[in-house]
């Protein structure tokens, strides 16, 4: 099985790392991060970049797509755009992580009265597409091959679930548990409905900083 | 503020990108990867590789110390050996994730009858170095200047814990929130205490493919 994760110009580490830590535990599968060209890629900090080993135009086929959000996927590069139109429909499962799926919907792939989601901030932009958006960390659309998460760190969630119906559930239970992931966060704040006003003000001007040229859609969007 | 993450031949990705991803969203704070050379190491899986921007001959001192595990942890380079005992007297914290433990063992930062922990199948190993091992899954030793995290994916609530002490608990929770991080893991199986026996074969065999060369030290460690 082949999982192939598509790297572009200010996308967020985590959002591509969190699902490539699981899926490159599943066994029997080969997890690949491509890019425009081979080599590293910058994330949006631009203190870190992860190397693509591929370039989009070698891979013209896999099982699961994983795209990962972050700054960059406002204006995702055309390249991949068309490269995800290409895939696509050489799938299982094409999937987005956080504003991941942004770019799902710049390619055309959320189209036919499909329920997605995405980063809290982003909820607008999604709809934009004309999808309905969810409240949900991980959404499966069956019939039409996707499946979506929320925010960064839903990617964990997101891959285990896959990796469920992928393989079987022992196996994806062994996975989190190579993972030991046992999540115990100090503070109730993951949820923009669950954080105080003025963390979640604080919130928005962290991604007003991240996004400097785009906006997002304000504070009430996952609410 | 520097946080400083080195990175070492098979590291395991998700210990270096979870903290990073919070700490680089620290206002005030740069986050930089190094290694014995610049350019790019290669993760345990082979299928990845980060970008270390310095080197360690570059780096004479640093707030926070961050470093992750992976199977490289049982025979570090003596570069990174070395460098952790230089830099460790400079640091107000000294971290690891993961086996990464094993590593600040080897340098000689655990000793004074330090509690830390370690991902749970390496808790052996890490008392071989005469620490009291801790299933807590985030450990801080306030007199040492040594903070601890469990396995993996514990890196993120370890890094939120100390965002909240360097800063201040509304950033930390607002951090929270740009990372959406509202776990909600499809199973109960990220604690060797919870798992189920066959779940725990199943991720010590995982285990033991991903180091055959060393073995780790029985299923019974964590519990």
């Amino acid at each position: 099985m082949l999982v192939v994760i598509p790297l572009f110009p200010d996308f967020t580490a985590l959002d591509a790392v969190g699902p490539y830590e699981v899926f490159r535990l599943l066994p029997g599968t080969e997890v690949v991060l491509v890019a425009a060209c081979p080599g590293a890629v910058r994330a949006d900090s631009r203190k870190l970049a992860l190397t693509a080993d591929r370039a989009f135009d070698e891979i013209d086929s896999c099982d699961v797509l994983v795209v990962p959000g972050g700054p960059g996927s406002r204006k995702p590069p055309d390249a991949l755009v068309r490269w995800l139109q290409k895939v696509h429909p050489t799938t299982r499962w094409t999937t987005s992580v956080c504003t991941g799926a942004l770019i799902l919907g710049k390619a055309g792939i959320l189209r036919g009265g499909m329920t997605a989601t995405t980063h809290w901030a982003a909820a607008d932009l999604l709809r934009a597409f004309g999808v309905e958006y969810s409240t949900e960390r991980v959404v499966f659309q069956d019939k039409h091959r996707v499946a979506t998460g929320a925010g960064v760190t839903s990617g964990i969630d997101f891959a285990l679930t896959l990796a469920a119906r992928l393989a079987d559930e022992e196996t994806a239970q062994a996975i989190q548990l190579v993972l030991q992931y046992d999540p115990q966060p100090p503070f109730d704040a993951g949820d923009p409905g669950r954080a105080t006003p003025a963390v979640r003000e604080r919130a928005l001007d962290i991604l007003h900083h991240l996004v400097p040229a785009v906006g997002l859609t304000g504070p009430t969007s996952g609410a």
